[in-house]
């Protein structure tokens, strides 16, 4: 979080932030709390109807947050039903409340009451997502301060408010929108994220939300989001270090014109589950986008595994190699390096077999260089911004790619300065 | 591999290459091959005595080179009996030799002869070590070529020459001796290593060669070893890259004034054991000391965890962490980053028993914050070129320390130079 506004990375997509369109039944409203820097939009609520699916993913760490273990107790108990009105979303930048112990859950507790005062809905229907410095305690009453505000705030069309109020190390606000038909009316899709660093999965983002007004029942859009979400936030690694705060929440208000999705074989939940994935696919690249110090978008696609679970962990084991990423960061076509990544992974691997590709050009196969393998091809391919690289290991029908950006001497600046 | 000489690392021992003793049945020689540059020492030979015992331990990296194919293939068939003679290594630095396909394996088969015919033994009992550049097909003839005259140099005092033809981005030489009581006399051993970056267990140098000329029988040294090899080597990270390449050689010649050590249970087998591990830990500290643009050396202890294995995990969750890399780096007593590292460790671990220690400051407790914390002791003690972090997890009696160092914009320009 610094304190003057960094640099827009140079990865950021060109088109800027999307106009995201309304939801109905979502309304959004940001305010600043001053929770860590003053005169910055730092808290942001989400208001969502009453009848509303409600799913959610988060960090597997075993340290993670108050704000976390609050939002899986609440969904654990929407699931069993009983959920009566509408429900809330609170979240801030500046402070994580994450190892603040007894500190923490209290800071929960008085946003999460404050929240439902003001909405008029049971606490245990308000979610609470925190992030930022870790090991300090939430000025949680800063929050509570201004829920007032935030309530009379509240607007169909803040959405870009609310995105721009999670930044920490963020350099622009990250939104993403879809269409879909449903048969019967279209669906609006709208989500925001933010993360930067202590980006891995999993999660690959700190937080994330998205909203939409289809109608699709509760289990059915977890066990989706849950899919999408292995192949979307899980895929992209900016520094392989997990975050104990890693949220993600998708609310669905029902409020399209449409008959409820009930059944996973209803040909209109695969239209759903696609629209999704590509709204969370969205924010998850610019996530990657937006990686520490990032000069570079990567994409490393893995065939030929034994299985899935062996192309992931080669995918990770180069998309998460300091020597992999410094080389890129520096254009170095240096795929001994990738070599030595595939080795160290774990996976089933074969070195007469691995080929090696960057984009279009096969570098290496058959354990050595490819004989039509030119270095100066190899070195121009790599002034590219955004890159591919192609690893088949020859063996199975495995597959896997992730997204993920070079490492240079700016994550270090940022990293190193004095609590970032 | 810099084409100027990089300065010293900063955290060299003071005292500079230690003076390594003879050791009876060794005898070294070191020549300029011109591998890769010109005019330095780049390729070293030793010759160790007929009737010596012989053990290593490799990478396991599933695209191991093809020296290291070569030497494993080597000690399974000194295992299986049929040694007569005596042995040679030869090592080289400048190219890997590894990812090099059939070309490869001609190389060490060229460079096998080559020193079995100029020292009169047989092929099989000929090691070869390459260090450097990965995917290159390395010039072997140019080694060929220099092995009349690094025969008629061997020299018992030479292992300096040979400390420095291993180097490859290494900014000072490495070396390690002690002396042993084992009844009847005294035993010498004398080490050597090389690594500096893709250093991760396992192993975490990328050569090491240590001597003695105590007695002891093959099958128990190569236990002792590989025990020592996981509490040494096997603890020290740089950067989590492992290496195609890593080897370790010890040979123990057995002309020391003593009866031979056959058992374990031999008081005279824990003695030695406790001398090599001295050797080894030297080196292997070393190394992380001339860590890729390293200017803190960090030892991260972890105790009460459920097991040894979860300990380990903690250990180099944080000692393989960027983000705790870069606070180091930056002098910032980031705590919370360690919270974040033990947490995606994949351990098992409870936020609210996590103790965690910067030296002998209690930093965080009982999932906070220490009472008895003051932001600027930490801060202070962050300054110091040797830092201890200390995690107890609360759970059990299981223990382990690892080494690595810090995460600096140096160590992402040595990595990002154009094939380094």
């Amino acid at each position: 979080m610094a304190k003057a506004a960094p640099p827009v990375s140079p990865l950021a997509p060109a088109g800027g932030f999307p106009e995201l369109p309304p939801v109905a039944g979502v309304r959004f409203a940001a305010a600043a709390a001053g929770v860590r820097y003053a005169g910055r939009l730092d808290v942001m609520l989400a208001e969502v109807a009453a009848g509303s699916s409600l799913a959610g993913v988060f960090t597997r760490s075993a340290t993670r947050s108050a704000p976390v273990l609050w939002c899986e107790d609440c969904l654990a108990r929407v699931a069993s039903g009983g959920a009566e009105g509408g429900f809330a979303i609170v979240a801030n930048s500046g402070n994580s409340n994450a190892f603040t112990g007894a500190a923490g859950r209290d800071a929960v507790t008085a946003m999460v009451a404050a929240a439902a005062r003001a909405l008029g809905i049971p606490s245990a229907q308000v979610l609470v997502a925190s992030t930022g410095v870790i090991g300090e305690p939430l000025p949680a009453e800063r929050i509570v301060g201004m829920m007032g505000e935030l309530r009379d705030g509240l607007a169909e069309d803040a959405a870009a408010h609310a995105a721009r109020a999670i930044m920490t190390t963020d350099t622009f606000p990250k939104g993403a929108t879809a269409r879909v038909s449903l048969g019967g009316g279209d669906a609006t899709i709208v989500g925001f994220a933010k993360g930067s660093g202590m980006i891995a999965p999993d999660m690959a983002t700190m937080l994330a939300f998205v909203f939409t007004d289809a109608a699709v029942e509760r289990a059915l859009l977890q066990a989706m989001i849950s899919e999408i979400n292995d192949r979307t936030f899980n895929c992209v690694t900016v520094d392989g270090d997990t975050s104990t705060s890693d949220t993600l929440i998708v609310a669905a208000t029902g409020k399209a014109a449409m008959e409820p999705i009930v059944a996973a074989g209803d040909p209109r939940a695969e239209a759903l589950r696609a629209a999704l994935h590509d709204v969370m696919l969205d924010l998850a690249h610019q996530v990657v986008r937006d990686g520490e110090g990032a000069t570079k978008f990567v994409e490393v696609a893995v065939t030929g595994a034994a299985d899935e679970a062996d192309a992931r962990k080669v995918a990770l084991s180069i998309a998460n190699s300091p020597l992999v990423k410094t080389a890129i960061a520096g254009e170095d076509p240096n795929w001994g390096r990738i070599v030595m990544a595939v080795g160290k992974s774990g996976a089933a691997a074969d070195r007469d077999r691995l080929t090696i590709r960057f984009g279009g050009i096969v570098v290496a196969e058959n354990g050595q260089v490819a004989r039509s393998y030119a270095e100066a091809a190899g070195a121009a391919y790599m002034r590219h911004q955004e890159l591919a690289i192609g690893v088949d290991l020859g063996l199975g029908a495995g597959a896997a790619t992730v997204w993920t950006c070079d490492l240079t001497r700016r994550y270090v600046e940022i990293n190193a300065d004095y609590r970032s």
